[in-house]
């Protein structure tokens, strides 16, 4: 698996070592190298909530994610276009992924009217009534300036059927097809998106089609949506063998650490996810020995850092109580603090998770952060 | 007006230039040195709001002011002290001004019950019943820990006629008395709180009755409550002349910079108020062409810096158009950076002031900053 692959978009991938399905590399691109497994902060509407950009590098992350629905109703992709783009516009200069809304769509907005052409949906700032394509996706994606450009599709609630997963999936692939097409010459790096549901052979129909029209990753999408961690790694079990060795894979809003670990384990390279962020405005921390909730009495009086092996600032100089405290009274420190941890824990654990890859104890390493996060989490704050 | 003046608390004030009624100093502590005229931002609960404390020093600040009411309601001075002192617990090692309680206790307390005693009254958070006196605010004042403590006084509510000003000013004198006996020789610097509304002899007698206990600085209280700043200014003039030119002079809630500038032309050191920080958090910026709305709809295309003289991060880094849209998605991001953005222009004014005062043009800087501050401020923003 060693090897580089350089398209026409700058983007390059490298692995670097491998441990069974697990892989270690490198995503290069002109604006940085992204090193995987890779986690991508979330970063909504041009920020990466409570947190500076000069922050969240420091944490360690080399991307972040931000969100084309959002900034297409607010400020505008046009508007970000005529700024100098989404990279200048929210002061990150360092390489950026787009998904193409599609998922926000069909999650935030009212009203959607998915046809053949598109998805015709309403604001949910102002019900005001806006269109996505699949052209007009690559086309905000390339006005924001995004490094990493996601193609649309339709993301299925679930649970559905095998008949309506069949037909979503359908209609997925037509869209990435036409994604690819109005990529042009000039756009950056594109991912398709594999869809399928929890079917197996779905899922690799998705694949097939998807490495027929050509991709530089391939990302799985349609998890974490409800249907378990057990039947998700099943999922990826069914689906990452087929996709192509030498292009990266990202799992679509995973997760939780230990949904990380054992997807990594089974071959992906790349992760986003709200959860770092968004727990940390809900006080709760991650740390090695699990998830803790700084809402609860018992952190009061406690002068011990959250977690005494990380750098973060919230550890390197507040206790537990001064973070119940500031949890408590709803001060915005709590969320500043408590999302630059959980940031660079996630961080942290991507670099242990490569480290592992490269030591060839993959599967160890993640046994014993298994047995030890699970510790805690099963005790009284679970 | 040279020379120190060392007390047993550590405390030392020393002026190094006047101009007219106004001074620059240094007030010398034993966890630092702040340089006079200051504005002290405020930390309410122990965090001033949106703000790390290493980003509160580089912009400039040398003491911060915490709120005796806030932290004896959540989390508590005897917890406090237990984990080491309030510079510790909110990670500022440097000075700590705190207030006494008097005030918040007047003004967001609710079934105050004043007697000679003290004030019972019951707490905003959870309606729980609380006393304070001046024994207590100064035991809790010890319990933190802070480096200039501040006596408890009664803050009558305005308008109020002068017999009730009269009334209240002598409570407040033998309350002055009793915190001071208080102190001990263990504490740290104590000021004393002048009162007497808008009448110039109650002020004055209430500088005799202070200076005859003696304090190591003196507050002007009861002012930017409703009166107006000509009726401010009045009571400055009416009073400053009085206090011991030695010892600082600390104008308490103020103020706008215009407030600020009219108060250091009449001999005022220091400042607090939680104008920088709350209007930050309210998407508000000033500037020396006065205070600007980033919420307004005129920003939204502007890739403009707020002002390209400051060296913020919210300046250095982001356009208008960013901040706009920030503060208009409710982003926390708005909050830090304009917050940030407003305690940066507070200590820069604060920096103009003290060095206008060494190059005796205080009266000259002040006119042109009023011209160049309130040109913009009459504009369509108010």
């Amino acid at each position: 698996m060693h090897g580089a692959n350089l398209q026409m978009s700058g983007f390059e991938f490298e692995i670097v070592a491998t441990d069974g399905a697990a892989r270690s590399g490198i995503v290069r691109m002109e604006r940085g190298s992204v090193l995987t497994p890779a986690f991508m902060p979330v970063g909504t509407a041009a920020t990466v909530k409570a947190m500076l950009p000069e922050s969240v590098a420091e944490t360690g992350a080399d991307i972040v994610l931000a969100n084309t629905y959002h900034l297409m109703l607010r400020p505008g992709a046009e508007r970000i276009a005529k700024l100098g783009g989404l990279h200048k516009f929210m002061n990150w200069p360092w390489p950026i992924l787009t998904d193409s809304g599609g998922y926000q769509v069909m999650s935030l907005s009212s009203l959607r009217d998915i046809s053949e052409e598109g998805v015709r949906f309403r604001s949910h700032i102002d019900g005001s009534e806006h269109f996505l394509s699949p052209e007009r996706a690559m086309e905000i994606q390339q006005l924001l300036g995004s490094d990493i450009r996601m193609v649309l599709d339709e993301c299925p609630a679930y649970p559905a059927t095998e008949a309506e997963i069949e037909t979503s999936l359908a209609l997925s692939m037509r869209w990435a097809k036409r994604s690819k097409d109005a990529l042009g010459a000039a756009g950056g790096a594109c991912f398709g998106i594999v869809q399928g549901g929890v079917f197996p052979h779905l899922r690799q129909r998705s694949v097939h089609e998807l490495t027929t029209i050509g991709f530089d990753g391939y990302a799985v999408g349609g998890l974490a949506v409800g249907e378990g961690q057990s039947a998700m790694f099943d999922v990826l079990e069914a689906t990452v063998p087929h996709l192509p060795p030498d292009r990266p894979r990202y799992l679509m809003g995973v997760g939780k650490p230990d949904d990380i670990v054992g997807a990594v384990l089974r071959g992906i390279d790349m992760f986003d996810c709200v959860l770092p962020t968004r727990s940390g405005r809900n006080g709760q921390a991650f740390t090695w020995e699990g998830a803790l909730n700084l809402r609860n009495a018992r952190h009061a009086d406690d002068g011990a850092p959250l977690d005494p092996s990380c750098a973060c600032p919230a550890c390197r100089s507040y206790s537990r109580a001064y973070l119940h405290h500031v949890v408590k009274a709803g001060e915005i420190i709590a969320a500043m603090l408590l999302t630059w941890h959980n940031l660079a824990f996630f961080q942290d654990l991507m670099r242990a998770l490569r480290e592992a890859v490269g030591h060839n104890m993959t599967a160890d390493f993640a046994a014993q952060f298994l047995k030890r996060y699970r510790g805690e989490e099963a005790g009284p704050e679970g």
